[in-house]
């Protein structure tokens, strides 16, 4: 990835922020207060304990300012790049009882958002070459959409659509109401607004070739075999733009991109991908200390 | 499990539901508004699609009433019951529009309570028979504490604090800047209000025995093999609490429990539960349609 | 208007509901809790006082109901309906210092947006018969946009992008950093998700013919003659999507039109059209009344 | 004027522009981002484009620095002044990315703040030197009570009533439910605290000399001619304050006034106002550019 | 009192209530969720302990209410009325839990309310026949401003302006600033919209003198002695309205009243109420119990 | 106290803090912006007026900041230290404005916090040198229950639990229901998550007994004599630990400390709390003034 992408706006994640530090705190850190002198500051680094791909230092950086103002943190990686095993994210330092009070939200969301992040790039990495894009879905974690997506174009995959009113995507439910896929494809076409995308779900190739008919701009692949895909695209991968999903796993995901898939969606880059290992080690230049 | 854990009260979830569907719903469900007619109606039930324990049907519910009051939902499980793959877990009843709006919304709730339950459930299955119970961290997701705590004690599992300020728990950061385990632990004591439980992280039988001198409530042996527990169980379990914690898997949680562990906390109960597959059929009783 | 369109989700404008209703009522309505007793009911009618195209009435209701749920409000018209002069648009009945307390919100939000719809099939009128399609912009009112633009729609609008997200828009700053108008365009899509559409302002036939060979899905065409904009269409419009934008009025929209402009979109349908004139009448049988 | 009118505090107004740069950015302005490197820099300028009356510039400023607090935004002119068509109100420099994001919000706000400041002014302008004062009314754009009742004052324009609590003002029903305007008055009177000014909406002479006796301490004479105005100003402007409203106009506001209304409050100030032009200008140093 | 006092919307209340029941609940009330069946309904009264005026029951209600919608809560008494010990407030009956989890904040509301309407009461009643008024203050607890004058309007006390906005009140500091107390009015008059009342502060017959002189509305007399109020009503009592107050107690207040002051405002009613002793007792046809 | 409590995080009290001044400022403060200057600036401190405890002053600090950022607030006193009449609490020197527009917010919550903190001082001397707690109790104001029990803490108080969740504590309606102190205190151990205590209330020696025989970690002594309470002490006090609550009053508390009671938890700290006497002076220096 040459650039990072960018962080989405701030009303998108921090009433998310601001309700996991409020849960996490709720009256206070009652811990740090008893041993832990108000003046103490001291100096930590956060460190990836696995391979990953960088996500949400960002995040991290602002669950401590919120705990605590005084709190300095230098991310020291970017959104999209590798990191090995032991390497530093990022340093800070300032009061020891807002670090302490912050950590374990800060690495909840850097967890969260590298473990996208790394996921999506499994599946990238098994695609290289190909042309085939990975793709997100819309099976992110409620509340998560936004910080979910960009873990995901951290990774380097693509985001598909971000809500329900950016692209019209008929599913086999509305083609049953419309009365088939030509059908609904029209009377998408005909009610939506111009600059919507018109994108519709077939299982076969008779279907695929009703949707271009009528005029559809892409078509969903739904749990078809990379074979399947490869008739649909042999036919008519040339008028319109095709996505496969729904089946597809790290072990095939390649065939289907060799199979001529263009776009990949895959609800697991965001709906199970496992928390990535990271974690903050406190320096040993802590000033201050016990209460007593 | 006797009886289903009582869901949080609302004020832990709403906002967390409200704003998983703005985010999904945004300024409407474009798609559903061009071929379903707003006055169709239809009926749907939701299936296992995986041997799963149920969890957050309440919240899938509150997801399609919240859409469209109109919306019947009848849950059919309990939270804690297990359920096989085809199973039938809720059916609803309503209007189309509303129903194929809340779909991914409630879904994506239930993935995730199921998911986190279920994997519970396979640790405590794993500690069967040994008298250990299986508790939560702190590692949930940013905005979710109260729900992924529920959906760890509907898979069985016991939870720990739900935040810094229901207990102290003396982590190394502590025990370092008070000056020593005793030290730390006699520092909390005096100055802890008397219903908090003092807990403190030891990692030999040298400063499990302090500990227990000092008077700790409860220890964390943390990062230790199930021999070393043994050894602090076999010393000291007949006075004090002991909690085992740090490189536990599904492989090794047995030994622990052997070794006499009577807790056993694991953060990948919440952060890396893989989304339980679940899914919604429409019946084919729908009226209405295309709007053509 | 065959359909009326659908209301924007609830949490699109519940929000701005009820800080209008709390920024009038703050502490009560003193005058009515003066005269009026607290079990005196009434009814009433909304009433057009002039030619309008109805929208807003869900909003009217929900003031009422919000301030009091005893009062039932009945439309008797559907978004998107011309109601005359006289023409009854509801009627209520309920506790009277309910009904007083919420009226001036709920006219005012009636009023705004029967204005809209109003503004907007005086456009729409204009054309009618060429086949161009009146769009809306952004230039909503601040807080208003899903309700501005669902007043569009009712007023026989389309709604053009919802906000920043859901279509590239390059404009001359756009175009201008980017180096061009090809290099923005080819810029623009290789970078975009592929579901959004790419669209490019020119002020050019030269400037046209590069975005459609860059491969633009559609062009602006801003502050361009009617003579220039058909000079475009003329070389361009069996390849691209059109839209005409500036400088355009209920005097010259027709000629934009009859000039071949597919699309035209005009910011004073949301930033300047005149409050409709709407009331509100008791009927006679208000029974309650003075407190002395 | 000499001097501005002061800004309503931020909690009137701070939701409101959270609100309208939350519902335009959404995830993101992916024009910009696609074409616009994050480091780019520029200056740009908002000029007046038509005669207006200066009002709002601080939220633009707030829409700029909410979006990035990297913009320094230089306002050159205060709320109240005239400017001429061209020149410059504010100057900005800072992330281009920024500008363009914010752009949209900050132009709605201040072409709506001044419209409603430069159609007040057009009132007061009319009744220049009859001693007269312009009020707005309770007819503002729900949610925007206070920038509405700023923006009168910005336009030389006096506040009515900002809410239903800081004045008790007896209309028609209230008269009526009250058995009269003598009655109404008296027991407005009675049970009012002493520090709200009692006024009594009255459409006669008769009724008029009524509420005075009962001891009104302000009459709302609706509706009448300025003919009616001119009798009930001569019979008792000496003992109560009067203020005419309905059916004025710009065409016969003057005849109020001269009628002797000393104060004449006018929906239109606030309801109907056109948007005033303003326009954002880049500077030519803009530095930076396409992301290829 | 003759009809209770109005509840204030609920606008200013309802958030107050949820953070009171969020802060009391958190995540749930684990000591009746072990021993209290999920199914165990039960009936409970609500009682006064000590002699108090009623005040608050709404918020009671809306507290179990909340926590459960199954409780059916049924007033007795309304505000303003006085009870005896040993009276029954309200009955209620439901989910044992529900009514368990909401008492203690129900109680909360319930005790403070009445405790301030009680407060209130004893003044009124110390000035009973001398037509003077007992007014409120600013000074209410934060958050509570519309609870806590609805509670002294239950009381039987007037309520004197709601917030800085309603009433131009002159204090020493202003007078300073505008150079003495004729310029301080006359300035207030000249600039304050006309349908505000203007009162000053003054503290010796001749500044009153001035500020009538000047034109006030009304006149605050603070830190007098009830003589010197007398000097002042004599007078100027049929020219101003006259308030007293500072270093008014039980003790004094008729002294103020009797020398004339027509209004007496005290901090005290809501600055130092003591709360007023109400509880809750179950009765013994309680259903449900230990789940063990 | 050795060292002052520390303030509760931010987000337990900064939406009370915005409510109050929102409740207070609305609109404007009209009467500063009439009479003084915008620029005007000044200093002024917070004085005592009654020997009390300091506490509160972060918030009155961040009252005048949130106002206008431009107030620079200086502590001299913090949380826990005793002053005297006329000892100075707090500096403030900036925007005049701004410093009368937040006074009064900050005075009301300084007088309430003070006013807890003394009355908690009041009780805690009292009982000097028996070794005997003060502790709180969840009968704080709604809204208030962080700041409540800052300002016990900061009294020389203990806290007691905080909500609903972070103790078991079974009362007479859980006793009963489970069939008993006994079967609740088992069941309620069986059920619990281990880190929580459970305390149980008693009003016997009987069930006192029991109560520790089935394992409960505190007993609550609710409604008993001094005498009743040494009974239970000497029977049990080296068992389990202890705590006296219930018609305890500043006369007779020290008999119960006496009797050998640990803990003495008191309603009136927080219910009936009079507030403590501060005011804001300004000094002579304010520059600016009369706007005429």
């Amino acid at each position: 990835m040459d650039r990072p992408p960018p962080l989405p706006p701030a009303h998108t994640w921090a009433p998310l922020l601001e309700a996991a530090l409020a849960e996490d705190l709720r009256s206070g850190d009652v811990t740090s207060e008893l041993v832990i002198d108000a003046s103490a500051t001291g100096s930590g680094r956060i460190e990836a304990r696995q391979p990953l791909v960088v996500c949400g230092l960002e995040l991290a950086a602002a669950a401590f300012v919120h705990v605590d103002p005084g709190v300095h943190f230098d991310p020291l990686r970017r959104a999209g790049e590798r990191a090995a095993p032991g390497e530093v994210l990022a340093r800070m330092h300032g009061p020891l009882r807002g670090i302490l009070a912050a950590e374990r939200t800060a690495l909840n969301f850097l967890g969260r958002m590298c473990g996208v992040a790394t996921q999506t790039a499994r599946y990238v990495d098994a695609v290289s070459g190909t042309g085939a894009r990975i793709l997100d879905t819309r099976k992110t974690l409620p509340g998560w959409r936004a910080l979910d997506k960009h873990a995901v174009a951290a990774g380097g995959g693509e985001n598909h659509r971000f809500a329900l009113d950016d692209a019209v995507l008929l599913k086999d439910n509305h083609v049953h109401a419309a009365g088939g896929v030509g059908l609904a494809v029209k009377t998408a076409l005909a009610g939506a607004p111009s600059h919507l995308q018109v994108q519709v779900e077939v299982e076969s190739l008779e279907d695929a070739r009703a949707a271009v008919e009528a005029g559809a701009d892409a078509l969903l692949l739904d749990n078809q075999t990379p074979e399947q895909v490869r008739q649909i695209v042999d036919a008519l991968g040339d008028r319109v733009s095709l996505e496969a999903s729904g089946g597809i796993t790290l072990d095939n995901v390649r065939a289907f991109a060799e199979a001529g898939a263009q776009r990949i969606s895959i609800g697991a880059l965001t709906h199970s991908a496992p928390c990535a290992d990271v974690a903050l080690e406190l320096e040993d230049d802590a000033a201050g200390g016990v209460r007593a």
